[in-house]
């Protein structure tokens, strides 16, 4: 039986030891697999030997999704960003306890059980860090070092508004404080509008209880509200009728805008995508690739995005994963043949409110030259040389 | 300030000790977690230490998925259900490849990188065993022991149809073998309207790279299909213009019915429901219970969930959480206030073509007493005692 090879698979067959997660050294694996018993079954499963994706730690207080090994839009939960100003606290589930109090009818102290006694919801959304943007990149950057700190999960708790009912929040109250129990005690102020509409306390990620690192054993949830406002390991709610400006608020989330003015509780994320093939470092060959990344919008669905090859002189529509779900991260595609040359790939979200990603020209235009490292959205490019090698495509900030 | 706890509350919180997943003993964590730092951001996460979810090994070759202490719809990767015939085979991810032959213009050999190459697809659908019932079961029998053998992951791979436009599928090829590299070559022949539907290769779960037990590093996904027609470990797929009437399909897949006939290639996985909350082993307090579960159809979408706390004499509808998938796990609630005596909690799944779960006599009348362990979804019950345990119904099975 003759076997051909098509040149388009050639083409893919010489970047197999760059490929996707695959590590340089080979396990030791059978020569013919169907020839030896496999392992018998076991009560937790592993990855595969050859397969290490792996945050990586900036410093004790962070560590980034490594996007650019990453398929669809789940983030694995061991793989989703951590970010925290004091660490990961160790708390114990049978005495945690939830305070609601404040401009309320009935303080109350709830459980984790009692937390999980009520009505549940689950949501898939992201979660991204309002810091998400390695400013001076290198060439050498990664999709995870340069926005690693966004990640996305199947999220399950309980209703805001169900607690907040359970309490008898004063119609006077208008903003709540969200305090963490960690050594930070990380406290923000958040209008009560957001309770009322998809603000949740999440005590389940993908499946099963929610990690230490995302705030076990529960969190505040606001979708596509900046990551620190989402308060971890929180043990305190307190009802009022004004924000409480936090040291948070006052020092760390506050952004210099241009002509000296400032804008403060920047809380919704804008739109977003991020290229996350072909990137730093996979080499690819000339011929048929599939340019793909994710997409996201805090404001609701990512509506399109926009692809190009040329340094963003000319743009074209990718393909968009359905289901296109709201506040989420959404997988985009687009196929494009590479005949040489050096081209630029960008790719640009554009969400439901007509919002479209800025460029960092324009970006700089509203936030100025000494924009803090907060809500940095700009469309980013990746250089593909002529040998097929892909770097990132740094731009002057500022 | 006073703290005031309501009877709906103080009843919860007498569960706590069986709540989900939470172990009896305590780990070592500190009286105030706030006084203490965390410890740093680390490459990769790992569960709190009080949550020891786990799959239940039957024998070497299967073990099921904790249902009970799971929330939402996506399964973790290292509690998807296994099931094999000779154990799990290492594979090494750059000798891997796969054959696709027969009658085709152009037999060709796809490597892992050629088929990451290819144009992708992403999907979140459900796998379940065809032999997913556990027939003689005592009270004490959890919805893992039940019916562990179904989970869901987020899929990612390419299209069987772009592999079979590459090859050259010629028209009069009406079936494909898929064979697997695993020591047992489990082998089944599918129809070749599948791959023009929605079958594809999938090297992705849940954002990662496929897990050992579920194919690594590629298997067919068949949404919908029993599981053994998923073929793991794929190394060969050929053409054909018949079955290939496998060991499997004689032996093991073909359903005994009423009338001494018998039903050959039993493809579709017809809708089920299952409670996981509450079930055994939880206790329960009287007031206000969430029921919930998971509803499934191989079918499509899940039109309606209902519920019943009198054993079938009356129905209540659930509420289904959006978004409602096709042929994915769709995650069902109910909430329910339990004021006594000794109720029994059932669910039936309607899918979107109008089929009704059957109760077990429906089953049996179709399929007959001698029904073997495969494609038997019927409704089943949970006692809530007195005493607030869970047990499971028995039934007399033919």
């Amino acid at each position: 039986m003759k076997v051909s090879r098509r040149a388009l698979l050639a083409g893919a067959a010489a970047s197999v030891a760059l490929g996707k997660t695959v590590a340089a050294q080979a396990p030791q694996t059978p020569a013919d697999p169907s020839k030896v018993r496999g392992r018998p079954s076991k009560a937790l499963g592993q990855r595969a030997a050859p397969e290490k994706p792996q945050r990586q730690p900036r410093g004790p207080n962070s560590s980034g999704t490594p996007h650019q090994d990453l398929y669809g839009t789940i983030t694995p939960s061991d793989l989703h960003f951590e970010r925290h100003h004091a660490g990961v606290p160790e708390i114990d589930p049978r005495t945690y306890t939830l305070l609601i109090h404040g401009m309320v009818e009935r303080p109350m102290i709830f459980t984790l059980a009692d937390l999980k006694h009520f009505p549940s919801v689950t949501r898939v959304c992201f979660l991204e860090c309002s810091g998400n943007l390695a400013r001076t990149a290198p060439p050498e950057t990664t999709p995870q070092q340069l926005a690693g700190l966004t990640s996305q999960s199947e999220w399950t708790g309980v209703a805001l508004s169900t607690l907040f009912r359970e309490v008898g929040v004063r119609p006077q109250a208008t903003w709540f404080l969200a305090e963490g129990q960690d050594a930070a005690l990380l406290a923000r102020s958040i209008p009560i509008e957001k309770a009322r509409d998809d603000a949740f306390i999440a005590y389940g990620q993908n499946g099963e209880a929610i990690r230490p690192e995302q705030g076990y054993p529960a969190r505040l949830l606001l979708p596509g509200w900046e990551g620190n406002t989402n308060v971890k390991w929180i043990r305190r709610i307190e009802l009022s009728d004004r924000p409480f400006m936090t040291r948070e608020e006052t020092s760390k989330y506050t952004d210099p805008l241009v002509n000296d003015t400032a804008r403060m509780f920047s809380f919704v994320m804008d739109a977003r995508s991020l290229i996350t093939y072909p990137t730093y470092p996979v080499t690819v060959s000339r011929g048929w690739i599939e340019i793909n990344g994710i997409a996201w919008s805090g404001y609701g669905k990512i509506r399109r995005v926009d692809v190009s090859t040329d340094a963003g002189k000319s743009w074209m529509q990718a393909r968009l994963q359905e289901p296109v779900l709201p506040k989420a991260h959404t997988r985009f595609r687009h196929l494009w043949h590479w005949t040489g040359g050096e081209p630029v790939l960008m790719s640009r979200a554009v969400d439901e409110t007509g919002y479209v990603q800025p460029t960092r020209a324009e970006l700089l235009s509203t936030r100025g030259p000494g924009a803090a490292g907060y809500h940095l959205n700009p469309v980013t490019g990746w250089i593909v040389r002529p040998d097929g090698t892909v770097v990132f495509r740094q731009e002057p900030w500022g």
